[in-house]
């Protein structure tokens, strides 16, 4: 990938950086050479981040989230509310969740949402182990925060078809206007969504 | 960086990502979550390669390369013409020069340009080295391949000016339009360079 009589080793870093998301052929060669030119202050400290991650994190048996304790440590937190379940397609969506710091209950991550195109079926998410969970009777209310895409949307809706019957509160995440977001540069549906849904002042 | 109550191996994990070149805070959860859901696959083998990496590679210290071998495995391969040497910014470049394949001499990699602004001065690029290889007399030809910014040429200006009394040829690329390049997308000086420039077909 960098040329002939270029060391394997370094043509092998180059290979494997290219794997990440976000990385081209291109940036992984930018990324190796400031690898390479940093050893001891940034490559070998990823490097054993990494084998320590790889040693150390194993997905949640409850929710599905990815941590170095499994039950994970949001589930086992003693201040969360165990009552409140919020369903989210991804961890990423889980850390930004974390991040926002709005939410006190627990999670479940799907892993996905349905799609007939990409052929992912409700026993290819984590949508049993939610019906388990809520199906102890020990949840008052699933928060679906699954995106607001027509494949988060289905999931969405097929979810809440399957925990109706066992009268649970569902609930989903307000649609509306973003904070700091300019009419002008907003979609018609948000528009729409925002103005339909409008709260007095 | 991932929000409260993840772990502090996922945390320092994106915290060394984000210091890749090109990974942003946002880019470099996603590379994270990426590397956690295959930790066999590819975050143990990137880990060993980076690893293995930085106890293997050091710079060559003829040219500047980064290699496994020193001199570097251009250096000593025993087809190449030690009597003409490419001068280059970075490793990078030279990385590009090797995968055109267009030059089967040796090179010299000065690690950046001159730059009155970020205080770069001569002795903290590898000019002296150079110098010496060139004074040896065991050199006909020197190739000024530097980038055609201004830092890149008042480099080139600077090296031609300490190794003309040598005697030594000194040449530079030829500017003009790139292959497949339209005319319409070229700036006015890459236009101007390669009509003055131009040859009989």
């Amino acid at each position: 990938m960098a040329g002939p009589s270029i060391s394997p080793e370094i043509d092998r870093l180059i290979a494997l950086l290219a794997r990440l998301p976000g990385l081209g052929p291109r940036s992984a060669r930018r990324a190796a050479l400031h690898l390479l030119k940093a050893p001891d202050k940034l490559m070998t400290p990823l490097a054993s981040a990494m084998q320590h991650a790889a040693e150390s994190i194993e997905t949640c048996s409850v929710c599905a989230n990815v941590d170095s304790s499994n039950p994970c440590n949001v589930c086992t937190a003693p201040g969360r509310d165990k009552r409140s379940i919020c369903v989210l397609q991804d961890v990423s969506d889980l850390w930004a969740m974390e991040r926002a710091g709005a939410f006190r209950g627990t999670y479940h991550v799907l892993g996905g949402t349905l799609s007939a195109l990409d052929g992912i079926r409700p026993e290819d998410l984590n949508i049993a182990s939610l019906i388990r969970r809520v199906g102890t009777g020990e949840v008052d209310e699933v928060v679906l925060a699954m995106n607001a895409t027509v494949d988060g949307q289905t999931t969405a809706h097929y979810i809440t078809e399957h925990l109706e019957k066992t009268g649970v509160k569902i609930t989903r995440l307000s649609h509306g206007v973003p904070i700091g977001g300019e009419l002008d540069f907003l979609d018609d549906g948000t528009i729409a969504a925002a103005m339909k849904s409008r709260r007095a002042v």
